[in-house]
């Protein structure tokens, strides 16, 4: 049997423990052909059918049109802060970016460095314990795109439904909310996600761009920062991250096999509630995102004081329940619950804060 | 038993079984601690542990002094293509490349696309059957840097020695002959080597900059673009692609317990004698590298037709030599030999070639 820890990290996170399994059995012999995946050519068939496969089983999951390209990078969502206006700024355009947390900070500021991006929206004055509502946005109906972040990591906010934009595309980091609910990718231009969180292991991140998109990159771009040269190759221009996408093609059957999107959002709407409940039921617990705006991934809330949070923090450790601790930019405790995370997890760390409260309370 | 084909890819390449074995032991639960790497967070300590062991390893295993700075990068060889003249041309300075070979040429362009590039030698004339003389080169004294690359994976040949370039810091695209033999890095301003061919799995690129050099990236480079990024944050600026820098650890762990770097040089050298020996004794089979110039690690060779290359690649596979068809670009049969190839392969290879010669010639 074997053991598994209640793993509540932010990313990398829990996989499903079928998917770790089948990886360790294939590990040393792949498929019994006398050599690891991690030997294998990118040019050999099984490496063509790892990455296709995971193309294709990704298409159908989330029903991604044929107009949608898909692609596998390399260099996590913050590579994309500058691929994204590379490859989207026209000659002279300008982007709209709104910012609801530290990514987005990070992805408004790299943006910045390579063209003429303006802040759109920001909660930062509301400590982002929401996102903006539509009418406290100032956008641009001429911009070349605009760009969110779906929900933030680090605040535990989600947006509840897309802002409108009209016309304008619409770009999202949605790093760490992809495939926990249905994607309707028809409202996007451009989304990416690094793929530790809900897709798999670190190393490879999802690029979806809408195809008319991709006639916007400047032949002057390094080969590597154009999305047209990682398009035409499928994702083999060079040697691709090829066990990072061999993983993500596990997690990505395994959601199938969860009975799809639709599923997923029901089970961690469930598991999330478990926790939500919790917190709306205690005076000594305070979560830190406003209602409408929750996450169902990531569930922030603080304890009355700083020493109580420290305390919290090691006993929680010490019965197995790990990697609590909220991020370090605004403290308390985090639970992250990405798809592959049980239920079983969410209703014993209520039953430890009830104990807790209990005994500190 | 694990049964292992003689897998001669020019990269990704063969590993060590006993790093896929260790790896494959700890997949699922990484030193008994209920969860995998792949789950865990990069603010962890084992991942930590991970990264700092896997630089202080290679730190020792190559003699790497306190001045140059290590990272463990995403995006492979190719990335490096651009970030390399971002970070090291100063404003109005240009960079001198040599070009070798297929990936050298690909970097030449990506660089004249960041800045002013010039071409300072190039044996594309002669076939890349060698690399320039030194007398034939075309360097500029008061260039920013001059860009080689080391071992040329398509043509099968290497530099003997480093060209002699004075002052102006030496870069060098290492991918393919890296740790296969000792390395000086004081000769170097900076080296980077994708781990797919003698580090590891694909997905991390090693950088080793000396760190006078990090003072020239510009303040407006997007944060995953500029070396300093990654040095201040030991490689975690965002997400590292911990699964690939492990199983580099690994390797670079194996290596040690080899002997270390002058122990690999000769056991790569007399690998591949076996091979040129019997290309220099035969009739049949023509070498493309001359012999100054070959590879230690990319044998390439040709045979009296195209039809008998075919059938040669066809035969070689039924009997468990994998991979030896040469790039697309070239033709004919590459066999790679790098560190984790074993000399029975070799052999084994040498005494398929002379049946066959017996047979077809």
């Amino acid at each position: 049997m074997t053991e598994r820890v209640f793993n509540f990290a932010a990313g990398p996170a829990t996989l499903p423990l079928s998917v770790l399994q089948e990886a360790q059995e294939q590990l040393v012999s792949y498929q019994g052909m006398g050599m690891s995946l991690l030997e294998m050519s990118h040019r050999s068939k099984p490496v063509e059918e790892v990455i296709a496969g995971a193309e294709e089983n990704l298409r159908s999951l989330a029903s991604i049109p044929d107009n949608y390209k898909i692609m596998f990078l390399q260099g996590g969502a913050s590579s994309q802060f500058s691929m994204v206006p590379m490859n989207l700024l026209t000659p002279g355009g300008t982007a709209d970016h709104i910012v609801t947390g530290n990514f987005a900070k990070l992805a408004l500021q790299d943006a910045q460095k390579v063209g003429d991006v303006r802040l759109a929206g920001s909660t930062e004055e509301q400590d982002f314990v929401r996102v903006p509502l539509q009418e406290e946005l100032d956008l641009n109906p001429a911009a070349d795109y605009v760009h969110i972040t779906g929900n933030n990591t680090i605040y535990g906010t989600e947006w509840p439904t897309e802002p409108e934009v009209g016309a304008v595309p619409l770009v999202s980091d949605i790093s760490s909310d992809i495939f926990s609910k249905p994607l309707d990718i028809t409202k996007y231009g451009l989304v990416y996600a690094g793929a530790q969180k809900n897709l798999g292991a670190a190393g490879v991140t999802l690029v979806i761009i809408r195809e008319d998109l991709l006639s916007r990159s400047a032949d002057n771009l390094p080969a590597m920062l154009n999305y047209n040269t990682h398009i035409k190759s499928n994702s083999a221009y060079n040697t691709p991250p090829v066990f990072a996408i061999y993983i993500l093609g596990l997690v990505i059957k395994w959601l199938k096999a969860q009975g799809g999107l639709e599923r997923m959002a029901e089970q961690n709407m469930e598991k999330a509630r478990v926790l939500y409940d919790a917190l709306d039921s205690s005076e000594f617990y305070r979560g830190h995102a406003e209602p409408g705006h929750r996450s169902m991934m990531n569930v922030t809330f603080r304890l009355p004081t700083a020493d109580l949070e420290s305390q919290f923090i090691s006993e929680s450790t010490e019965n197995g329940f790990n990697e609590l601790k909220g991020h370090r930019s605004v403290g308390g405790i985090r639970a992250s619950l990405y798809n592959a995370f049980p239920k079983a997890g969410a209703e014993a760390l209520v039953s430890f804060m009830k104990d807790f409260e209990r005994t500190n309370g």
